[in-house]
């Protein structure tokens, strides 16, 4: 089941109201559980950086069906794992990426960037429960 | 004046009511005045290959300041302009993208892609005055 | 329901049946639902310059739900579509891409190049039939 | 001598029963000696993210005609080869790439991707020798 377009706008409005709450100007993407684009926003002032940064999160999670900062373990260069971070196009491997889930099931991933990354986890996951 | 988070989803819901009259999917992208996205839509069951679509409409418009179609006729390769339409990343000539004013200003542009040429510009019509 | 790894190599081996029948030296590609790529073959002596048109064709066709040529009527820039054949990539849009279905429905795409259009639609038809 | 489409598929199915063994959903692909691409199949429920890490193992195998975490050494920041990471559109140096053999030739390059490097590197080396 992916996601409808009202409940797309309904994870933006969620993490919108939460990124207010923290005094954040955030960036929030949510893909389909393929990885196409379903919905976006940019929040006034928000960096202009942080839209890719936003869709490389809900990418990244989608790519591997976890959160961004999971896959971001297996990027460490310590692990040995040079190139990784290049492949699908760039991936992004830090706090703010997630999926969406509505009466249990994964119907979507999310992507925040602007804030700190703990900031993007917080918005984003106000933004993962329908 | 840049568009608001408020007066872009504005936007966007007003084209999707036009659209939902009309029997149309859409995808709808709202740029910036500098080409920044600022907010998007895909609409349940649009084609996903309008997405893009839907990008290079909005992207046409802003860049040259007029609606996607009026780009469109310097496209046309009995002009001799060999090799305009890969500019930029690609352009998009054809009904769809124009300026989304607010008070006589003009404040982003818009994109739509999903039906005819002819309904999408009356879908953007529909979402371009705020 | 996506389609599965023994039946993505049933519609390849379908596919390239008829080919030899044929005495083309076809690629094969089968992408799932979302675009995402799930098998290929390059056929001894196949034309490397097809690998890309075989993608192609398969993408064109799941980006619109229809055959690569339907969306290729769409390309002609007769009908004033001006980059339209830019989008997503870039379109394919002659024959070769179609619907692989399983019981009546649509589990993948398939996206055939290597002998002629009418050739390469042959052959994308003996694979799409599961 | 370049790999046949049999023996192509013969390397496939080889790794994919080794997968199934170790109960891993792998990626597989096979390149030619010159890199492109001959075949490849993704296994039900692998990660959508190792499709391209799956294509950049073995293509960095074949670059360099050695196994990919062997090229991964010479990628290691701290020998200063700022950047070689990103040559070639993007290089991946951990394992699963290695040269695919029949009658002790080098025919083609396999990579796989959906494990850990561990078992990665067990699955390409089930098909390395045809």
């Amino acid at each position: 089941m992916d996601i409808k377009q009202t409940q797309a706008f309904s994870a933006i409005n969620k993490a919108t109201e939460k990124a207010q709450q923290l005094g954040v100007n955030a960036n929030i993407t949510i893909l389909d559980t393929s990885g196409h684009l379903k919905a976006f926003l940019r929040m006034d002032d928000a960096f202009l950086g942080s839209i890719d940064i936003a869709m490389g999160k809900a990418k990244t999670s989608m790519l591997f069906r976890m959160n961004s900062e999971a896959v971001g373990e297996f990027l460490n260069p310590e692990n040995g794992t040079y190139g990784m971070t290049n492949t699908s196009g760039g991936l992004v491997g830090f706090k703010g990426g997630m999926a969406v889930k509505a009466a249990g099931e994964i119907v979507a991933y999310i992507g925040v960037s602007g804030g700190s990354p703990d900031q993007d986890f917080v918005i984003a996951t106000a933004g993962s429960e329908l």
